[in-house]
Formats: C-alpha cells, structure tokens, sequence
C-alpha cells in the first residue's frame, strides 16, 4: 500500500469512464469503484480505503490477491519466454498440465488450454459433438457457461436472451428445492423428480440427437445451487444410458472454491466421487492472475482425437505466463493447505455463522453452500419466498461498502465467496459486517 | 540464453506428449519443437539450436521476443495487481484504452477488451447484431475469425465446416485477384467486380436482414490478400447505403504488422483511410506478451449503449497484467519507432528481396504483401498456379528449419511474417535461407 496518490484514483476514474466499455451494463449509469492494489483477502484504493474481498472479484481469487508464490512465478517466466504457438511445446505448459491432471484423478488423459471458461466451455461442446456425431447440448436454464457463440447460448440465464445465435441447444431444469420446480419438499424428492425432469428432456428432445449434457457441478453465479443427494449421480446414470458425453462446468467451482480440488470431488458420496467425462476450467486453476482456462479430458476422448483431427484452437493456448501462473498457484495452494483451509473454513466457521446470522435476520431466505462458496437467498417475506429486488440489494451493497467489505451480489442474493487463504479472524469481521448491514437494511424494509 | 539443460527439452516433450492437447491436430502425429527461450527474432531450444522467427509465432510477437520494456511492464504491474473484476476501475487499464483510441482515430470512442481475437469478433458482432436490430453477419470465404461459437461460423475456411453450429451468418468472396473468383484481369477489375458480387449477395440475402460486414482489412492466414485499390472504399459504400455495421478483424494485421498502426491507415488512398465502425484486435497490441484482445468501439455505437444494456463480458476484461503489457508494448513500438521499421523493412528490403527470390524460383508463383506481411504463393506451375502440394510444405518447412528459420506455413504458402523490429541484416539472411531451401526442394521436383 505504498505510494498510494489520490491523483491516481482521480484519473483512473476519469480514464476507465472516457475510454473503457463495460461487461453487461448500460455505460452511462456507471461508477466504478476504482482498485489500487490488493493482498491476501483485502483491496484498496488510491485513497488507503480498504475492503475485505468476499467477492474474491469474480469467485475467482481463490489464492488471495497477490500471492508472492504465484507473483514470482509470473515474473520468472517473464523473463525466460512470455509468449509461444501452441503448436511448440513447452516446458512449465507441460507442468501445468501435469499438475492438473494429478489432481482431476486417472480417468483424465490430457489437458486443451484456452484463454478462459468461455472458450473452455467452447471446446468441450466441440469435443462431445465430434465424439458422438451428435447436435444437441443439454444445459439447465439455472446456469452461466460464457459470453462467446455457444457458451452464452448453453446459458440458461438472461444473458442467453438477447444472444441467441446458436444452434443445437436445449435447457432443462436441474434440482433447487429452495425454488423447486417441480412442486418437491425433501431435497430426497428434489432429486429424483429433477432427474425425472432431465430424462424425460432427453427422451422429448431424442436421446440420439444429444452430444453432450453441460453442468456446473455446483451452479454458481445462479446462486450456488448444491445438487441435493443423488443428483449427480442419477445425471451419469443418464449420460451412460443415453451415450451422452457428461460436462462437468468447474470454472466458478473448481480448484479449492468447495474445499477440495474439484467440486465433484467435494460432493463424492459413499460410493466415491460421480466423474464427468470432460471438465472446464479457468479463475481458481491460477486465480486469474493470468487469464487461461481448459479443458480437462478423459483418456477416451483425448483416444478419439489421435487419428481425428480436432478443429478448434486458439493463439494463446497454452500460453507460458499463464501456465506458470497455474504451476505457482497450484503449488502454493498445496504446500500451504489452502484447500483444506478452504473445507475447514466452511464447515466450522461460514456455516454456523451463517446459519446464526439467518437465524438474526427474517431477510435471509435460504443459507446454501459448501467451503467458500455460499449464498443467502434474501427474500421479504419466508412464506412466500419472494426476493427482495435490485433497489433492496442495492442499499446492502452500499451499506457493506461503507462498512469496508466488498460484496458479491447478484440477482436477490449475496453470495460469501472469499478467497480460499480466509482466516477465522477475517470470516468473524465479515460476518459482524454482513450483521450491522443487514440490520440497517432491515430498518428500511420495516 | 543461460542454463539450458538438453534434459529440460526432453522433459518437455515428453510432458507434452504425454498430458497436453493440441489446436486444429489429430494428436497422434505430433512432434512438436520444444522452445526455451527467445530475444528479439530468435527462438532456440534446450540444446541451443537457434532459430531466426519469421513466423512471429502465429504471427503475434510484433515487437519481437521478451522486449525488456514489456517484460518490465508485466513485471511491475505483477507487484501491485495481477488481476481485478471488470466492473472495477484501474488505471492501467484506462491508459491502455487511451493508447489504443489515440492510434486508431478520432472517430472511436471506447474499447471492450476481450482474452483475445476470438471473443472480439463476438462482441463486434453482438454489437452490430444489438445496434442494428438486424441478424446476419457476412464475411469472406478466405477469412479466420476464431474458434468460438460464432466466430468459427464467420470464419471461410475448412475450419467452419465441423463447427457450423452458429446462425445468423452467409459468406461472400473477397477480392484475390491471383486466384480470381470473377474472371477478373486487373486489380481494378478484380475490385470492382467483387464489389459488385458483395451488393448482389446483400440483395439477395436481404439488405434489412444484415447486421455487419465482418472482413479482416488485410486477410492473413487465408493468404495476406492485399485488397486491390478501391475495394475496402467500396465496402464502405455499401455498409452505409444499406445501413450495415462494418467490422475490420485487424487482430493479425494490427498494430505495426503492415507498417502502420492498423491496416486500414496503412491503405488509405488519396481520399485517406477507409475507416470502419468496429475494430478488433489482439496478438500486435502487445505481441501476446500476456493474453488480451478487444473491439474499438465508433463513437455512435458506443453511445447506443449509453441507456441499452450491452449483454456480454468476461472475467479476464481489463486484466491488469494484460493492460500493463499493452501500454509497454504500445509506448516502447512508439518510443522506438517500431512501426516505422516495419514500413520501411517492407518496402526496402522485403518487396525487393522477396521478388528477386520469386525471379529465381520457379515454384514462387505470387509475392504479396505489405510491411512485415507476405506470403510466398507455391505452384508446381506458374502457367496453371496449381498450388503446390502438403508434402512440398513439409519439405519446405523441412529444408527451412535445418538451416535455422522458422518458418510460418499455411496450405500451399510461406507467410514471411517477422517481428516488426527485424533488421535488414536478419532480413538478408532468412532471404538467403529461403534461397537455399527453395533451390534444395525444386531440385525433388524436378
């Protein structure tokens, strides 16, 4: 937090509002908050204002911010090679790969890199068409997989709406008792009527026109929706009884956000982990320090693809910086427990103190979640579940801001997602934040 | 080039091998060269094998290898902040916006950045699709756009036609007047009849259907198809009598490659340039260095969004190590005149070269290009322009690698593509090498 210049902050306002276009948003409106720097679960501004980050910005900096294991694995590789064609090999690509493989378990063959879980995603699908000469993918209209062609249209939510552009897609419904679609009230039931749902989908659509079934194996952005017992299970059973190649979306939920490697992981039950045939990654692999995303890809798969040639590529896979960023934190995060911080943080500190905190506050709906990575579904009113709207989540937000935490929010949630290095110390300040803020929130409602 | 370990490089393909999958490849065949490191325009393995680039790898690396400036720049901005949500502001990020509108002109008034040049040309495309309330997009047979979703559908070439899971677009020829499309003798001819085929495909696609035209200015890995005079003013016309977006795609030929900043200047005629509504770009605007890309947004299509949501974005926008790299990459091509060097290698030592190569080689059917982009058009016969064989490439690439230059190959053609920083004296010898390789692979021919 040196040289910190008010100036700066200043025209780095003045700067992002003259010349930059924003994500999903009307410009005009806008007023960013401007970020000077960040370490561990806090960022700054030019002012030496600082925020506790429980957005991890966009669940994504699941090592902290500026780690000094990843940072110097950036600029080692600065400067030996920042940059080299995919088509050349080498050396930290095939470590990183190496150690994702390690972690994604013996059924997976290779990794494809791509530049973020958009195109990760991108590939996939391709991969799963040219596997079973099949057209359709199947994805749950509760999901985010992605702004490009495809990705943006296997989306469920309202981001598909105004890009649909693709072809051979269709959505479905996937288990949410909370706002359960299919009229369930045991998360048992959930289950078993979602699956239903999905195989009477696929049956409708005409099982052999389905390439391949999308999921986030814990949807994120759509509220972190914990597949209830069974579920993930029942989608394989599925996908083997239909042929259907099984995605496993872990951009949001993978490495280290459930308090194990992989999501699908963190949710095996006593028969072991239920494994997909591909997974799509990017934010925790590396934690965004360096923009990369992939694909991880089972042995049969990768096998499809010796003789076949595999249309798909990009400039930047494999790209060294990125790659030595995922060795650094992929490393880091296994010599200092970072995971496991992540598991224990969940069970022994978010979870009761969320649960005390909706105990508190008739506003929070629903607590739902696992490691560091929860929502609170806020409602007016518990009975009828309404959600509060964006003028409601507007006023939390600010009223968190004030209080020096950095939220994430969306739709009529907030969601506890901080980085995966959290301590007890900083989960018990956020939670006494997310309190205070709640209760004057709650004044407005009254 | 300190420290090289033979071991390392055998490590590396093995690893490789054994857990990375490759781009736009059946895997099997694979014998990828391994690369350490690289300075300037050359590359060289772990058991020291120099390679002179004239490949620029996929045609990125406009400032050469590990520019000190831009090493500097990633690893300074690797100390204060590697990464940030786009919905935040940060100053490295205006400073790249600035730099990259003060070089394109007056007209534009915003940049989106992307992860690369893929997911621009989505963005262009949804925000010609969103301006205009119109759905289809045009674009070339000879083209690349990309691998993702819609990008992959407006790419021409036999990339396309496994992923054709997009809607919304139609294809047109461009201008090529060595192989014409429209009987054409003349560049005038050539220019004005592929004119006239592009009005008559709007016609009968349907004027009012059509949101954008999607060209690169110069096409690259479909040839470097220079357009003959007249023609990008001529789509111009068009774009605005019939009320269509017009996208550049100058992620190849952007930022230094033609010996300006974009191709679109570097062509400009007695009437200046030819200025399109949407630019998109990647690989020149910071050679790579870290992933990034972006669409340079008119004025009026970025006021369009002023009120109206705009329904993309990605975690990666704005990336602070990929900004960082950008402002060193753009301050040190200006500082050193890089740019400049690119003009003047182009007309003083690659157009001479290249055609005194192409006087003493039968097989060189057409020499085009401008600045530091050129292809070599291979023919078994200059009569009939029969393009010359996969195998002939091969040995070509062959013949060029023993003698240390790395080449870039694309079907029948040698792309001479060097970093823009290449000196006379590199130039003299890749053209030598060239000779050489030219005359060994003749001699099987004949």
């Amino acid at each position: 937090m040196n040289d910190l210049n008010p100036a700066d902050g200043q025209l780095a306002y003045d700067l992002d509002r003259a010349h930059v276009f924003h994500s999903w948003s009307a410009q005009a409106a806008l007023t960013p908050l401007v970020i000077a720097g960040g370490a561990g679960c806090d960022v700054w501004d030019f002012d030496g204002n600082t925020y506790l980050d429980f957005s991890s910005q966009l669940v994504n900096t699941n090592i902290g911010h500026q780690h000094p294991a990843v940072v110097a694995a950036i600029k080692a590789q600065a400067d030996v090679l920042t940059t080299v064609a995919p088509a050349h090999a080498n050396l930290v690509r095939g470590e990183a790969a190496k150690r994702i493989l390690a972690r994604a378990g013996s059924t997976f063959g290779k990794v494809f890199f791509t530049n973020g879980g958009a195109d990760a995603n991108e590939n996939a699908m391709r991969m799963a068409r040219l596997t079973t000469g099949r057209d359709k993918i199947l994805s749950t209209y509760r999901s985010y997989h992605g702004n490009t062609g495809a990705a943006v249209v296997a989306t469920g939510d309202w981001r598909r709406v105004p890009n649909e552009f693709a072809r051979g897609h269709a959505h479905f419904f996937g288990p949410f008792e909370y706002r359960s679609e299919f009229w369930a009230d045991s998360p048992e039931q959930e289950s078993r009527r979602a699956l239903q749902h999905l195989e009477r989908v696929i049956q409708s659509e005409g099982a052999s026109s389905i390439a391949g079934i999308l999921i986030e194996t814990i949807p994120g952005t759509a509220g972190v929706l914990v597949p209830p017992p069974g579920y993930l299970r029942g989608v394989r059973e599925l996908a083997d009884k239909y042929g259907i190649v099984l995605i496993f979306d872990e951009v949001m939920c993978g490495f280290g956000r459930t308090g194990g490697w992989f999501a699908f992981q963190s949710l095996a039950d006593e028969d072991g982990p239920v494994v997909p045939d591909l997974i799509t990654f990017a934010k925790g692999v590396n934690s965004g320090y360096v923009p990369a995303g992939g694909v991880i890809i089972s042995e049969s798969i990768a096998q499809a693809f010796e003789q076949q040639v595999f249309p798909g590529g990009l400039t930047y896979s494999g790209h060294p910086l990125a790659m030595a960023s995922i060795v650094g934190a992929l490393d880091a995060m296994e010599a200092e427990g970072i995971v496991d911080n992540a598991r224990v943080i969940g069970s022994d500190h978010l979870a009761p103190g969320l649960a005390e905190l909706a105990a508190k506050h008739p506003i929070i709906g629903e607590v739902r979640g696992i490691g560091v990575f929860w929502a609170l579904d806020l409602v007016y009113d518990r009975e009828s579940r309404e959600p509060v709207s964006g003028v409601v989540i507007g006023q939390l937000k600010k009223e968190l801001m004030d209080r020096g935490l950095l939220p994430f929010a969306a739709d009529n949630r907030i969601h506890v997602v901080p980085p995966c290095i959290v301590t007890p110390e900083e989960v018990a300040r956020a939670l006494a934040i997310y309190d205070e803020a709640f209760t004057a929130v709650e004044a407005t409602l009254a």
